[in-house]
């Protein structure tokens, strides 16, 4: 019955879970602006409560008992990620949990107040606190878990995934990179002076930018029985998987952000969307992880909605909802001028698909550094700005605010998540590679507007797996080989090459 | 350190008392039509969570040893009240209100299906079920608090309130109201005669509608940076009193149906608004009850919003808000007419502020026939006819869905809840009464639509009492009488007299 027993608390959790999602998408897109203080106080309470069911200590002796009970196979894979889940919400203990969330938190406030100024001297110390308090948090979890301190914060995120397979993949790509960026410069800079770039007609319309990405949601498959899009300041996708709520935010004088974003957040939905609903309450039955989340999205994005395919039906959809005026004179090429532009910067949030991965690499290589002592916080500024010189070729040494202090993530004391998001890049490729030895037609599906099949597959290989497998293995199986750069390589020699 | 537990515990409790209400508010405004079956699993499960919570067996040892604690006055009410709330929470037992859920939810299924048909005979063997519950729970409840039984149930929703005083008040109504409804019906027909009713020109737009209800609701004192308005299909005021969601829907043919119901509404906004911050997490923080919240909603809408002098200042808001076409020509008395135009009708939600009460007394006195005994389920068409051609001379033997099938609340259990609708009207137009002799030119400032000093009396004698004295406590000492039926007829025959 100890499998049961598990069951029920699944459900529980299941509900507090459903309450925290929805609450916080309600908190940006619906809440009265002097609900914010209740409304936090009401959420530390409800994952207070999680915490509390999630690590009660029955639980190790109910997963125990399991392992003697006759289980079915997809409950022995349940049993796997109640254990896993549990040993990674228990290994650290309550007073460090107390400990680390008041700091990260203090710290977190103090970067949303330094970093408009610039003041990397004044957060120096509110990061060195949260540093030492990731290393003490990644020897705890590596003694619980058995890996390397790096490997085990990096595996809360995405399990399966080791620096031992990543560093070579990122060395592979980035050794790539450091000579793409110019020539992807060098052939855009031709192309451009032949086909210069064109200015949208605005304003823009906001009601009509709606109907537009509700158009473009609705033509990738998102299941509006099962989510809506709102609007909020910072764009997400949150949620349940069964009332997935998604948001954008719009300007007026142009619309491809919002529309390049709504597509971004349409993967991640469709992921949510596409889990298995029987599973839903256990561990088992929830996305896989951060990189694999982000291939989701990406696959959307970039695999699809920057492809000249997708905009032989996408374009006849933005005349027809912004009217011809909008974007009068624009072909294909137009567009992907634009969704596709490559620039150096600074910010990788603003950074395009070919500079972006250098940005994460730089920032996977530092934080490894620093988990291990190797590296102090008070060296990030000139570690930073030598790999920006080296990778980017821009230097950041006088300007913090758009060099080390960018990111919320350190001051949170998130580390191990930034390499999912060019994990995910490389997952997308190699899906869509894979895809399209399955699916020969694939492309002219997506000038038809039509993906079903697209879909399908991705249903049957990634969406209804859930956390079935672990990261990289989940990868292999979809694509039939492990995770490598060659297929992301590829795709941007193709998109962006001579 | 008892009454710091209950502290803590009032903190829990209402963390999922937010969760609730703001999952509550969004299902019915923006969940995904597929999102319901796991939000009432989550809504379910919460609820289990806060009952195990606040039925703790341990809670009672706090209690007791809370009492020889040094408490401030007002710890010692809050500890009155944890205590109410308690022993109501507890009284019934964990297998009888299982019982009692499953029939009444089972119930409010059947009747949801065949009130459409108006098949009685089928609907009576479910209602003779929650009926002989009611029973028994009203006979688990008298134990507990040592009311008689009815009182007991009633006590749920007002505390305080009883039959013996209510059963005066309610006769000396009911006699006015059998001669006044006559005299009301002809007093209009002279008037309309004169001066027919007029037209709305049609079609209102939603968008226009809407405007007209925030401005509206902003005159009367809503505080927006505390709660928001969106759109259902059953108006409501929800959320929490740091974001109240209040709700309206609209019909394109006219626009005072939303208007009115939109000020109904903020009236119970204002009071959840105004309701003692500090005490929010404590039940002697929370509004007193059902009556003195429909005497909120009812003061706005009966007592300001269809008096003359409110349309003084509301009808240029209308012009402005609508175009000077929708009810072009109209004066104060042609929205009187139709805000205040008196109709016999079978079913009570529909009816006005003149025969309603009557539709409530005739249920108050069956049920609590129904709770003795002195009445079985299968006698409710006979008595409802002899009590509906008494009381407003029209017969439903023929037509129990527009008879004793017309209220979800009996196929739901909710005995007790009826006499608070009336209770609320009456005090309603006691405290109007009241508040005109602490503020002569009240009457001027609502022409003027500065509803400041209107507010700060009741906030001082209403809202910021929450739950600190029982309902007729509360009545007295804001009125300065017990409550009692003549402010109310005085009122009617001042609107609907001759």
């Amino acid at each position: 019955m100890s499998f049961e027993k598990l069951d029920t608390l699944g459900r529980k959790l299941e509900a507090l879970e459903h309450a925290l999602a929805i609450l916080g998408a309600d908190e940006a897109t619906h809440m009265a602006v002097g609900g914010g203080e209740k409304r936090a106080e009401a959420m530390a309470n409800l994952a207070g409560m999680y915490h509390a069911q999630a690590t009660a200590p029955q639980i190790a002796d109910w997963i125990n008992d399991a392992r003697n009970q006759d289980l079915s196979q997809d409950q022995k894979l349940a049993l796997d990620e109640f254990e896993r889940t549990y040993v990674n919400a228990t290994c650290l203990p309550t007073e460090f949990v107390e400990r680390r969330t008041a700091a990260t938190m203090r710290s977190e406030q103090l970067w949303r107040e330094l970093r408009a100024r610039g003041d990397w001297d004044s957060f120096l110390p509110a990061l060195e606190g949260v540093v030492a308090l990731v290393r003490e948090e990644a020897a705890l979890r590596s003694a619980a878990t058995g890996l390397s301190p790096y490997d085990a914060l990096m595996d809360q995120y995405d399990p399966g995934n080791r620096t031992a397979e990543i560093d070579g993949v990122f060395a592979d790509l980035k050794s790539f990179l450091k000579d793409f960026v110019p020539t992807a410069l060098e052939v855009q800079h031709e192309r451009l002076s032949r086909r210069p770039r064109r200015k949208v007609n605005g304003p823009v319309p906001i009601e009509r930018q709606r109907e537009l990405g509700l158009a473009a949601m609705r033509a990738v498959g998102f299941d509006f029985t099962h989510g809506s899009l709102a609007v909020s300041h910072h764009p997400f996708c949150g949620g349940v998987p069964t009332d997935v709520r998604m948001t954008t935010r719009y300007r007026t004088d142009e619309f491809l952000s919002s529309l390049m974003g709504v597509l971004h957040e349409t993967g991640h939905a469709l992921y949510e969307q596409g889990l298995p609903k029987a599973w839903s309450h256990w561990p088992l039955g929830k996305a896989r992880g951060m990189g694999m989340h982000e291939s989701q999205s990406l696959f959307v994005e970039m695999q699809l909605a920057r492809s000249p395919e997708f905009w032989e039906f996408m374009l006849p959809l933005v005349h027809q909802h912004l009217g011809e005026d909008t974007i009068a004179g624009w072909d294909i090429e137009d567009v992907l001028n634009e969704v596709n532009f490559v620039e150096r910067g600074y910010i990788r949030v603003d950074a395009d698909e070919v500079t972006y991965p250098l940005h994460v690499i730089l920032r996977y290589e530092l934080e490894q550094e620093l988990v291990s002592g190797k590296l102090e916080a008070s060296q990030i500024p000139e570690a930073w700005d030598a790999r920006m010189t080296e990778y980017l070729g821009i230097s950041t040494i006088n300007d913090p605010k758009d060099g080390p202090m960018q990111d919320v993530h350190w001051p949170g004391g998130a580390f191990g998540y930034f390499p999912s998001y060019t994990l995910g890049a490389m997952i997308a490729a190699q899906l869509a590679a894979a895809m399209e030895k399955d699916l020969p037609d694939m492309r002219e599906q997506m000038r038809k507007g039509d993906f079903s099949a697209i879909n399908q597959w991705r249903a049957d290989r990634v969406w209804s797996e859930a956390s079935r497998y672990s990261t990289p293995e989940l990868i292999t199986r979809a694509t039939g080989e492990p995770l490598n750069a060659d297929h992301f390589k590829a795709h941007l020699k193709r998109r962006y090459g001579a």
